[in-house]
Formats: C-alpha cells, structure tokens, sequence
C-alpha cells in the first residue's frame, strides 16, 4: 500500500528556481519561449501530436511535424537528411548501433560528455581517446585524431568505425577545428559524428560547413524545448543504413522504433524554432557578452578556464579564493550556494567554490552584473 | 534558407480536437490531470527538473523523482525495482538488449505492438509468434506458448531468451491469462516481460500476482502524462543485468544511458499519479461502460471483435453497414470520419469504416450516449 504521506509529495511540485537567475549550463538554453509555453498548454495531453498520426511521427502533417523533419530541419541543420529524437545521447546511441560492431573501437575526444562513454559502452564498443592539452585551456588538437586513428589501426588492425568530437564540450566550452577533425577522419575513411548539444540552438552550426557525416543536438539543452528531446542529421550516403526499415512494417525505422519524441518534448521543439533561429543570428551577441563575464571575473580573481579568448557562453570558473573560504566556513563548500541564493542566484551546483561551469546564455548585462556584483560582495564578506 | 512563408506555419499550432470527444486509444489514457498541467507550466522548462541533480536523474530529491521511482513506483506495479522509461517500447528494447543476445530467438503473441516487432529487430532477435483463434476473437490461448517454446527448442537447439506478451493489445483490447503464460515460461526456465501500455494506469497491474520478470508501462498511453514517457519494472535478480552500470561512470546505468525522460514527461507522470492511483481503483467502473457501450453498438448491428463479454474499454468494431455505405459515398471511407466530426467526435482513423478500433476509457456516460446516438443517427442517414 502507498500511504497517504507519500503521496502528499507528489501534490507539492513548487519549482524553487522558477524565478531566480539560474546559471545552469544544463538549463539556460532549453529554457521555453512563449511559443512553447503556449503549445505545451495545448497539445500537453499525452500523444496529443497523433491526432492525425498516418502511421510515423515525423509524415505527421497537423502539426507541422512533417514539414518541421523534412523541409525545415536539413535547412537549418544543412544536412541531407534530419529526424527528431529522444534526446543526443539516443542519437548517439542511434549512430554507435547502426555503423558499429560490438568490439569495435571508435575515436572520441577527451572532453566527450558523460553520454558518449556510456552509448558506446551500451553499443559495446571500445574507446581510443583523444587528450585534451590539459590545464589551463584543455583544448583539443585536431592533429591528435590523426595520431589515435593510426594507434587504433596498429592496435586492431583496423581503422575506427566511427570518430566523435563535442562541440562544444560541456565542461570548458571549447569549440574545437571541427572541419579539421572530419576532415582527418575522412582521409583514413572513417565517418565523423559530431555531438553539438550545447551547439545546435544556441550557435550557428553547418553540417556542410563541417562537413560531418552525423550531427546530433539537444532541444532541452539548446532549443527552448521541454525535455527530452533532440535533434540528428546525416549524410544521404548513410540514410538507408541509420534509417533503415523494419522487415516486418515498412514504413518504421527501426533504430528510431518506430517513431521517437512523440508528445510535448516534439511540439515544443517546433513551437520554439521562431524564436531559436532568431537567437542563432544572435550568436555573436552572445559570445560578447561570455567575454565580457568572463574577464569581469578575472577582474575579481576568479580564472576562466578553457580557450581564452572564449567563444561560448558555457565556462568553467576556477576559484582559490572561494575554495580558502570554504575550508573555513561551518557550511563548508556548500556555503557559495547558500550565499549566491540568498543573493538570488543559482545553477552551480551545491558543494563546489574550487571550480565550477556556469553559463551566461540569454541572461543579458543587468543579470550579468548582479551575478558579477554577488561574486564580488561574496569575496568581500569573508 | 528558410523562407518566412515556412516559419509561418510553426507558429498555427492549434489544436483542432481539443474540445471534442476522442475516441482514439492511444488518447484516452494520456489526457493530463489538472495537476500535471499546472507542473508543465511550472516545470516546462527544458531540463527544469534537474535544478538539483545529484548525478542521476532517478535520484533527484526535489522534484521527487527519486521518492517516486524507488518507493511510489515499486509499490503501484508491485514490483521489486523499478525506473522512468522515455516509454514502452525503449523499455521493451532496454530488456531484450540486456538480456538476449543477436539471433536468438524470443515468443510473442500475434497481438503484439508493432514496437515489440522492431525492438526485437533493432536487438537482431529471431520471433516465434504464438498465433491468436483469430476471428471474432482474436484470443490468445496461454498453452500455446509451451508450444511456441518447445519449437524454438527444436528447431534453434535451446529455449528463447525471452517470452512477450501484450497485455492487453492495442487492437482487440483482451486480456489473456498472463499468470499462465509466466507460469509456463518459468517451467522452460524464460524470463518473461509483460507489456502493459495499455494497463498499467488504467487498471490494476501486479507484477507480483502475475509473477513477470520484467514490466512496461506508458505514461502518455495510460498514465495521464505528456509523451514520450514510461515505466519499468524487474525482479531483483534481474536489476544487476538490465540496469547496469557504466564502467567509466559509476553511478550510470548503460541501458538508461544515464538518464531518460528528463523533463516534462517525468513531471507529468508524478503530477497525475494521484489521480492515476485514483481512477485504477475505478476500474471496474471502466469495464461496465465499456460493456454497454459494446452493447448498444450491437443493438445497432454493429460487431465487437474481441473478448466478449469485453474486459477492457479498448475494442475492435466491424460495420458491414457502414462499408457498404462507403462504397457508395463520394468521400467514400472518409465519410465516417467527416460525419462523426460534424456531430463533434473525433479519433476513429480517417478512411476506415469496416472496421475500426476505439477506447471508452474516461468518457462517461452522456458521452457515450453521444456516441452511440452519432452512429445510429449516421446509419440512419444514409
């Protein structure tokens, strides 16, 4: 039996954050446009988007969900071919599980997220890593795939069946030579996934440009949409191999099981887009201002780690002065969350002052300089 | 570039069906609950619900996800562990991936959802489908799977990895004796999964009585939540194999890919879950509505497919008469669809009039009296 206190809980779904300055690398890109509030009021009803379903998600004409696919999103993305999924990490997944074998090896860069160790290790795949140049700016040299696909020919006997670059990654906020790194990846034939979760939404990203085989992007991340969600492209080449059919009903993609974001998360997507592809022409505004943030910290003492000059919003803040602080603090290092809270502030998560990421997406100069104002009265209290 | 004259339609996302009655079953059971539409707006935002992610999204203390899944959810399914799935079919696929491996060979029922068909075919798995009596009622006979099994035995040279079963399917709406066809599967030593989108959320589901190994449930089929979500249950001695971890990130289960339905869809499922534990124990309420309503189609020389007495509000209708009309109609099928939507009732596949499923499930009484009445009146008509 369920008691009655427990279900209480589930009655108290109060959001603490909802009007706080939030600097959660994690949740300043999906944050819903008016659009998407709007349709998620409409069509929040479980598979509300199939009222007209003709047997796919995304053939799906009321909503737009068809036109969004198949016109909209290979312009947007400039790829050949685009489809909705779960979320990057599935579309990762979709990748590893259509071109690779279990034993394989595949190349990916030392700042991958979290998701493309564990879809490979799901594919059962092994990794080669590319290193990153470590402190301070933990970049990655292109030059180095070249050198970990020979070591994986050495070692297996074969070149990798699949390379991946994050771009950019979610700890630093590097953004990489991603032409370069398809580019070395092509010259031993080997395609080339890049995983542009907090790219896709937030910057400007060509997979023509690129010249990638595969893209995937993240919608609660980067598009203004609730989660989970994404977004994948590919090469036409490689369409009939991630896209393939199901033998059994001809008109589902099996690696998709059928049909994918099929709900709110889809709507919300669409709804937003107005308003994402507005941001993307945006973008540099935005790097503006990342810049900006960053060097008032340094202003203060803190350390922007990663590339220098940055390039996107999301960075990682290294602080000795907060860490003394904290040593000494009877809350310890939780005592930056309490104290940037009380200033109305949050997203960096509770316990960290040596170092920890944030990001300045769409908070614009007023939020800025209370967050950059909260630091500086932090450091001068103690 | 996109032209304006395409953006333009992303911004028409009106719901047509919204205020009229929907009859489509894949519909019915996902309708939010007042509370989970107050907790999209509050929680809409794309990764809202990690405010306070302690690295897992099914550990999360506020919102109570993790109250949720390892107390609440264990208990509702009667199950020993349980997780948030982004719906039935990724749990369909997360079970038969962990626990099969490519070429063998599992049993479903011929009533089985499409998605099991490619789940099984995204795993590279071989099927022995358990025929149904086919018609009028299309039933699933549990003896059968002894059958089905000493065949895969016979002819693959051991037992299958997995035994399936719908519960109830997606056509006819019957429900076979699963106790039985756990009981047999257990005789040859095969775990079996018992998919219940369909159920779960809807009427009493025990893992415990019907002694599955495995569940699947869907949060927008049958749990009054925003798709795409679901739910999972195992029994303990499986939980070390479908929900492993990563060896590169300890707290990360492989399957899971870490984490699924992180946003709005899990906000739903918590937000409704009282009204959901509310109307499961109305049951049977729902199967006396679905029986008149059976009923008085009948009287109209309409046929219900399916178990008869029927024991769930989703059921299989054949018309001769309204065929026959069809044939003679300039809109021919489409006539059905377009005449029920005059009278204000929607969710009967446009095109069909031979036959066509349809849900009752939370219509109520006058409802139904609409609906009934909209046929005679369309019978009588023509």
């Amino acid at each position: 039996m369920i008691a009655e206190s427990e279900l209480q809980k589930l009655r108290e779904l109060e959001r603490e954050h909802l009007r706080l300055i939030n600097l959660d690398p994690l949740q300043r890109g999906g944050v819903l446009s008016p659009e998407a509030r709007k349709a998620l009021d409409t069509w929040g009803d479980g598979y509300s988007v199939c009222d007209f379903c003709t047997g796919r998600l995304d053939l799906i004409r009321s909503p737009p969900i068809c036109q969004f696919v198949y016109e909209i999103l290979p312009k947007f993305l400039v790829v050949d071919v685009a489809r909705v999924t779960n979320g990057a990490r599935e579309g990762k997944f979709m990748v590893m599980h259509s071109i690779c074998k279990p034993g394989d090896t595949i190349v990916i860069d030392k700042n991958a997220h979290y998701t493309t160790y564990v879809a490979a290790e799901r594919v059962g795949l092994n990794l080669k890593i590319v290193p990153n140049s470590g402190y301070p700016e933990f970049r990655i040299n292109p030059e180095d795939y070249a050198k970990a696909i020979e070591e994986v020919k050495t070692e297996t006997g074969k070149v990798p069946s699949l390379t991946l670059l994050t771009h950019p990654d979610g700890n630093y906020g590097n953004l990489p030579d991603a032409k370069r790194v398809a580019g070395i990846s092509h010259e031993h034939s080997v395609p080339f996934l890049l995983n542009a979760a907090y790219g896709i939404g937030r910057m400007p990203v060509s997979c023509k440009e690129v010249d990638c085989d595969f893209v995937v992007g993240s919608g609660h991340k980067s598009m203004a949409s609730s989660g989970p969600v994404g977004v994948f492209g590919t090469k036409k080449e490689y369409e009939d191999i991630i896209l393939r059919r199901s033998k059994y009903f001809k008109s589902k993609e099996v690696e998709l099981l059928g049909c994918t974001a099929r709900g709110a998360t889809v709507i919300t997507l669409i709804a937003s887009f107005n308003s994402v592809l507005r941001r993307v022409g945006e973008w540099e505004r935005e790097v503006e201002s990342a810049r900006w943030f960053s060097q008032e910290m340094e202003k203060l003492g803190f350390n922007q780690l990663g590339e220098k000059p940055h390039n996107h919003d999301l960075m990682f803040i290294e602080s000795k002065r907060l860490f003394e602080i904290s040593q000494k603090h009877p809350q310890r290092g939780y005592f930056l969350y309490e104290e940037l809270k009380k200033r109305g502030i949050v997203g960096i998560k509770p316990g960290l002052t040596k170092s920890f990421k944030l990001s300045t997406y769409r908070l614009g100069r007023p939020d800025l300089e209370k967050v950059v104002d909260a630091f500086k009265d932090i450091l001068g209290h103690f």
